[in-house]
């Protein structure tokens, strides 16, 4: 066997067998395939796909790269929850405590935000003292103590997967379902999860711009999972505006903060009660309750101080700071530095959530390169959101930075330029789409 | 303008822009695009294709990536020739001071053999004496005394196109008319020629395996020719068998010397004449001859002595040693070692000609890797072609080894199972294919 060979099959067509699929990955692992070749083959699989088995045993191959962790001590069926992100989306440091209060125990492996996209693992570094480089060996330590641990990504889980993303992302290779699915249920299975829950993000700020390749990523995955004998559920959600009212780190665990006790906005709530219902749900543990009963026993432990209390054990077990009411200790301040204003006066009809993004990298939230540094507390409120009334010179949003940060002026002249891109006005009241598009299963 | 987006542009089945392919072949020659970039581009090129205008931008870009030869001295119109590669084919040897005999003034740049098909440069080089690594700077004074040079490729001529085809040959991107087509033209077009002949080859022994393919191949070169304002003809030749009746240099060479006195074999004096043909024609060295009168007076120089004379002025001129006699002087003699016999009474159908090409490698004739040395006089000889009756047991080929050489016994059978897989004999005489399949302008 040889990788020439293996990438003329698929050049032709051909539907790759396991061993070819094996041979790849296990050649990409020990990095003796030359890029040159790998990325001749990954542009033929973005050009002419790959089967359910292909995508499977590719998932698999890629998940089995390197170490494979043990979840066999979690109580119930091992769940985890995977979003194909978005801007202003602070689902997870909500939905963890949300099931916790339920007894669903969970480790949870987050990346830092790159590009227009947040990372989970930098909004929880944003509260003082929280450490989220976990020792692999420790988490089960956590999960017994807290019933939940977040970690950032341990570079020995499916490291031909890491390897691929890479090359991806510089030979115009990244856009293509079979190698995206697989990539991200290869890290899932590989984090030992045997229920797995995706959000799969759809809009202007997601990678899956419309409804119709969301819904086709979403079945690629859930077929691999079937395939793969883990139980996997996905939520298509609306990425058309921001979520919630804030992007930004700092920002955005402060309405982690409200959601937790009560004041949460209606579209995060909306898409943290969905993901929780199917996380709890396969886990086994929605205690036979229906499914409306369900959905409002969770909306209920938003209100009733039980999510708020599992949050407070999951910043305290990781180190994090809580001050004497009970509330986090951040290690910035946001200042409002600016308010950009409605030039005309109308009905808010879209928000270019990737515009929004791109701002917020500009104010300093978060990265072009990996090795950016961050500032905590810059970021963006909005005040208008779709089908919202603004009337000329109303302000649409806000732009923060950390206290202490000096944003050179053009930097913010520019963030301005593309808020003001972003934020389409007109004279009718628009419909609004749900958060939630599409369950499949 | 970066790379990624040159490639992602291809991938969605855009046409690239002359700046980004440009921008391409530029960052390929200085070698700043690294292989990873270069083969996924490669790759979508093959799959998703290229427009006219693309694949002449891109021929006269790697054209243009080196040394640009200058062939102004040459009187008349500078013609050049080439062959897509066959097994058997010494048409050039013979075409060289066949035209020369008409005044056509040729600067001849040729390669070594490489795999199962057989390089003009080695052939020569089966002459004693003679030098095929003519300087450039020395070509315009070899054509002033014998109106023709043959010389190995320098390396500075279209750069770009010699890093892009040993990515193309580890890749699996080798198979894509654009990219094959461009490569060849690219190549003549550094060379200066402002007239030029293709020889495409077409069947089991030739890299386009039917006539559909070998004729959009030439139509796509000729499509550049004229964007490029060369004036260019294609032929389309018969390579479902080997050309004459030998392949193997020192093999092929004798059988040239028959031809350039009169006594070649049809198929050899057909293709000869009809390139020939074109480029006198092309050449404005046709003296207003009619097409018939032309193509009776290339016949008859192959009799009267005239392109005899001017083979031997070819062979003198680049120090290649001729016996008392007037025939070369070799650097080996083929020694006759084996002969294959026909299991079967019948017709030969077809002769697979890829297999002929491997077992002539196996024999010693050929090189696998660019470092392999060649046993000159090695080879095959045909005592059966398609059409001829064989009885059981009748001799189908000799195989030929240098005279002091000695083939391991293991090698021998192996070449003769190539050679009797590749017969095909039935009891039907087939209808024999032409050896001009077709002429392209």
């Amino acid at each position: 066997m040889n990788m020439r060979d293996i990438i003329i099959a698929k050049r032709d067509r051909q539907s790759l067998t396991d061993e070819q699929i094996s041979f790849f990955v296990k050649g990409v692992t020990d990095g003796v395939i030359p890029d040159y070749q790998t990325s001749a083959l990954l542009m033929a699989i973005v050009l002419n796909g790959m089967d359910d088995r292909e995508m499977t045993t590719l998932t698999l191959e890629m998940a089995s790269s390197g170490k494979q962790m043990d979840l066999s001590y979690i109580e119930g069926v091992a769940v985890d929850k995977h979003s194909t992100g978005g801007v202003g989306d602070k689902i997870t440091p909500v939905l963890l405590p949300l099931i916790a209060s339920f007894g669903v125990e969970v480790v949870k492996l987050s990346g830092r935000g790159l590009g227009f996209t947040g990372g989970t693992v930098d909004k929880f570094e944003s509260i003082k003292g929280f450490n989220v480089e976990v020792d692999t060996n420790d988490f089960r330590q956590y999960v017994e103590k807290s019933g939940m641990v977040i970690s950032g990504q341990t570079p020995d889980l499916a490291p031909a997967d890491k390897i691929l993303y890479a090359l991806r992302d510089v030979t115009g290779t990244v856009d293509s379902i079979p190698l995206i699915a697989s990539s991200i249920m290869s890290k899932k299975i590989a984090g030992g999860a045997k229920g797995i829950v995706l959000d799969v993000t759809c809009g202007s700020g997601a990678f899956m711009k419309d409804y119709d390749m969301a819904k086709e990523l979403a079945e690629a995955m859930i077929r691999i999972g079937k395939l793969a004998g883990r139980k996997t559920v996905a939520v298509i959600t609306n990425m058309d505006e921001p979520l919630g009212r804030f992007c930004g780190n700092i920002l955005e665990m402060q309405e982690v903060l409200n959601t937790v006790t009560g004041k949460g906005e209606d579209d995060v709530v909306e898409v943290v009660t969905e993901l929780a219902y199917h996380l709890i749900t396969i886990a086994g543990k929605d205690a036979g309750m229906s499914p409306e009963v369900l959905r409002s026993e969770i909306k209920a432990r938003l209100s009733d101080g039980s999510c708020y209390e599992k949050y407070k054990l999951l910043i305290s077990s990781q180190g994090g700071e809580l001050d004497p009411y009970g509330a986090p200790v951040y290690v910035d301040r946001p200042f409002d530095c600016m308010h950009v204003n409605s030039p005309d006066a109308g009905y808010v009809q879209s928000i270019r959530t990737d515009l929004i993004g791109q701002a917020s990298v500009l104010l300093g939230a978060g990265r072009l390169k990996k090795t950016d540094t961050i500032d905590y507390g810059a970021g963006i409120g909005f005040f208008a959101k779709v089908g919202d009334r603004v009337e000329r010179g109303d302000s649409l949003c806000a732009l923060y930075q950390g206290e202490n940060s000096v944003i050179p002026e053009e930097r913010l002249f520019d963030a301005m330029d593309l808020i003001l891109e972003a934020y389409e006005v007109g004279p009718e009241k628009p419909v609004k789409k749900p958060s939630i598009l599409g369950v499949v299963t």
